[in-house]
């Protein structure tokens, strides 16, 4: 008998199935389905910040995926599965009946959006989030400490509370909310009660402002001091939390054949997908890794004597077992990493759509080609020639905050400078500027755990910029002077995911045995240049002088 | 009998000559000659930031403008052109024998830069310019004080220093001094000899640091501390200056045959190219001509009773007569302004060059005719789409120091910076934010002056972005919150100096006169929009707080 789990890994616009062999690691089979509502762009306004998911979203993909991964296996692999576990976008909450399920899924609420999950980056709750910040800053705790300090609209209550004022109906049928991470597995195992789920730790702690000294929740006084709305829902929500290592059942007979399983298979509970991420990238503790795509997820784990009951200030949330069961889980991140590229990309573009794009030189075909072309090429080019800089001979120098700042002191109100130009200043020194801000922000947050007694001794990157780009990785080995190794994996949240199930299946007693066996190692390793560490510990000065200029000095006072 | 006067106005490429009828202004002809040896890269060396032009360039393009001028008018108008005036770049001075006839035009120096007119653009007298500043900072006569506080290596005594330190040969043959705009009229008039030279007051005043009051040039105490290389040369210059309603003499009969004219030609004393411009553009007291192409000049005519004896900080200089007989001619200007806009052509422009300009899905041909539209259409477009974008709708602030600062306040240490970025900020947002803080630029000149006391009323521009652009112009005009006038003629230098020439033909009693006679008038004028002065007048206060962050706190401190 062969040993193989499941990692479903629910992404933003779609799900993967992963399965593996979870006493040796080796992948099997994988299978990504894209939600098909969500694909049309059904429930959302994006001019509103409003994206909202249907949860037979979901479902379809759930069942899709797995069956199509398992059709690519041999036939014996099916009967062999024994561990699922999932891992999610949060905070996507719903708010759902007595039996825990979302409303959505009855008939009155089917198509209305405020009935689905709100997904992580739906931003219709700013002023809720104002309000929580607003009352945790006077309120006998501040229930927002182990979050970072500042509540965002991002998050579990500011939603719950802006969808209840929002939505007579809802309001009227709501009896309590789960979140996308712990409704997939309870649904699994058929016990969908609310006030009886396990729900994930990770997702409890870093976005509803659960901490076990606090008795759980945020207290019944302080939520209905925040609105009357919310009276009764912290009684039907939970008190205890779990880590993924637990298990919260096995799979009913009725989704095992849903999905072409047995009932043998034991569900974890889920967790955020960059903290799955995080174990299946094979975080250890003091290794920072990082999640690189159009922004960054930056997951620490730590011991429970280095962070004892020490506050991090400014970081994303520190949270007991949210990534490792028995280490604290720190989160951390920057608001734009690779969409600062995508931005300089677009401004250098404006001439090939504007111009190029409407010549009546050549014939539509050819010019389609030619600007798909040129569009195509302008970061890889770019990149070739800024790495030929020597960055001493250009005093271009750019902060990264065109999309805000998220960690370390969350600001939505900073914006992204470019100082030191002279007419000299070209594409490639500006993007070379634009690449080392965006390697300075990652140094930000390293000394800013540094600065706060968290040691950081090397960078684990997973994502599509830790592949691809080694000049921008190489830059942030150069800034941060440490070491940076990339996931082999593209799919290490989904690998994180098969690695819990592993130990919910009983496979592995702890998380950590499953990393070092079913890891898929690195495909690279950046190390710093002493040359250039040192030019860029003066040069992170200057950036670090220019952000404070930009924000203290110049936005406060105009 | 008619009167006909000659205009040459002598640009850092070329000489123009204008010929107009003295008692209407209306032009008869005019003709350009570029330097044949400077257009050949002759005598410079751009990397070492040296420019020397060589006499025989400008005696070359005398003859041959005035000659072709004069063959495009009936032929009865050579022998009633009865004045002649020069205006030319500066400060561009060249070392002379005793006979003032400078050395290049001796066989053994033929060849040599060090013997030629070191161009006003040459800046190889960094060093020399430092050494005068430092000097003037502790002498008992601050001989800066009339030249904005600073000596620049562009200016007389620095270009002097530096090459009689440099060239031992030229330093032995070296008996005095002679300004372009000095030598020409000289030279035609037939004395060239150093000490009884009319010596240009414009000239003089705003580059060597001669003042009356003074006794005319720095004291040899002065300039041998300096240097000592510099002893004598003092005593064979001059000590006093004119303005240009004064006579240098008449055509010799040799000269009035080389240019096919009488010798019934006055002519008069010299001045630089803007100074002989804004008396072209009809500047009248308090209103600010400025000269807006790649950088600015900017004179500003003003009274006696209003400057008095008044120092104004940080300007270019303030010289009695040096624009207009018997008014305070006050100069100033922007380092960088069509330059900026250049620089960010270039910056969008690198994808065409590096990505369309080596594509091989078109051919060659094609390619270089696609590449030339695109860059042509550039500056276009971006001014046409970001004169649509309403500015409280960006966030984008730009500095416009992209080549340093000449005024207020001349540094060359500043950089220009954008910030305010956000991941929506377009290619066009940041071209009007470049726009917006040239037109800021122009604000701080005209802000300069007003806190200093001296009026200005309104603005004339002069060159080709004022009739160029109307984007640009409407922008300057709302943040100034100043009608702003666009001269018609694009040589007005060239018509100034044939004002000039016709009060020393006698056909006018004072240039004033002259001006409201043969003016051309003015091609436009933008009026301020009330609802943009408003708006601007705000942003100004961002622009101030960026320039003030990003001088006084950045630069500084690192």
């Amino acid at each position: 008998m062969k040993k193989y789990v499941i990692g479903l890994d629910y992404g933003t616009d779609s799900c993967r199935a992963l399965i593996v062999d979870a006493e040796t690691g080796a992948e099997q089979a994988s299978s990504v389905k894209y939600y098909p509502r969500w694909a049309k762009g059904l429930y959302c306004q994006p001019t509103a910040n409003q994206y909202r998911q249907h949860p037979s979203d979901y479902v379809d993909c759930l069942e899709a995926s797995v069956k199509e991964a398992l059709s690519k296996c041999d036939p014996s692999v099916a009967e062999q599965v024994i561990g699922m576990s999932f891992d999610t976008t949060g905070s996507t909450p719903v708010f759902t009946d007595k039996k825990g399920t979302p409303l959505s899924l009855l008939p009155e609420f089917a198509e209305n959006p405020n009935a689905m999950f709100v997904l992580w980056k739906d931003h219709t709750a700013v002023k809720e989030a104002a309000e929580v910040n607003e009352l945790c800053a006077k309120w006998e705790i501040d229930y927002t400490a182990y979050e970072g300090g500042i509540y965002s609209s991002e998050w579990f209550w500011a939603k719950v509370l802006h969808v209840l004022r929002n939505d007579k109906k809802v309001r009227g049928a709501a009896y309590s909310i789960v979140e996308h991470c712990d409704w997939l597995p309870a649904l699994l195992c058929g016990d969908t009660k609310p006030e009886t789920m396990k729900r994930s730790r990770c997702a409890a702690g870093h976005k509803a402002m659960w901490l076990e000294k606090w008795g759980g929740l945020p207290s019944e006084k302080f939520l209905t001091a925040l609105d009357p709305l919310l009276e009764g829902f912290r009684a039907r929500l939970y008190k205890d939390t779990f880590t993924s290592d637990a298990k919260v059942g096995y799979l009913t007979p009725e989704w095992a054949k849903r999905l072409g399983l047995t009932t043998n298979v034991a569900v974890g509970v889920g967790a955020f997908d960059c903290h799955m991420g995080a174990v299946g990238a094979e975080a250890v503790p003091n290794t920072l890794v990082r999640v690189i795509g159009t922004s960054t997820c930056d997951i620490l784990v730590s011991s429970y004597q280095e962070v004892g009951d020490k506050l991090i200030k400014g970081i994303c949330g520190q949270v007991d077992g949210s990534v490792i069961p028995g280490y604290m889980g720190l989160e951390a991140g920057q608001s734009a990493f690779g969409d600062v590229y995508a931005w300089f990309k677009h401004v250098l573009a404006w001439p090939i759509v504007e111009l190029v794009g409407k010549t009546k030189l050549i014939d539509d075909e050819t010019k389609q080609k030619l600007v798909n072309e040129a569009l195509d090429k302008i970061i890889p080019k770019l990149s070739d020639q800024a790495a030929e800089i020597d960055p001493k001979e250009s005093s271009v120098l750019a902060t990264d905050w065109m999309n805000g700042r998220r960690t370390p002191d969350a600001s939505q109100l900073v914006q992204g400078s470019i100082t030191g130009l002279t007419l000299g200043s070209t594409a490639p020194m500006i993007f070379r500027a634009l690449v080392e801000a965006t390697a300075f922000g990652s140094k930000a947050i390293v000394d800013r755990f540094t600065q706060e007694g968290v040691r950081i001794e090397s960078v684990i990157g997973i994502g599509g910029i830790s592949l691809k780009s080694p000049f921008v990785m190489q830059t942030m080995a150069d800034v941060l002077n440490m070491p940076i190794k990339v996931a082999r994996s593209e799919q290490a949240c989904a690998f994180g995911a098969a690695m819990f199930a592993a130990v919910v299946a009983g496979v592995y007693d702890k998380v950590e045995d499953a990393q070092k066996t079913m890891g898929q190692g690195f495909a690279n390793e950046y190390k710093p240049d002493p040359r250039m560490v040192a030019f860029y510990s003066e040069a992170y000065k200057k950036y670090a002088l220019l952000g404070q200029l930009t924000e203290d000095n110049f936005f406060k006072t105009i």
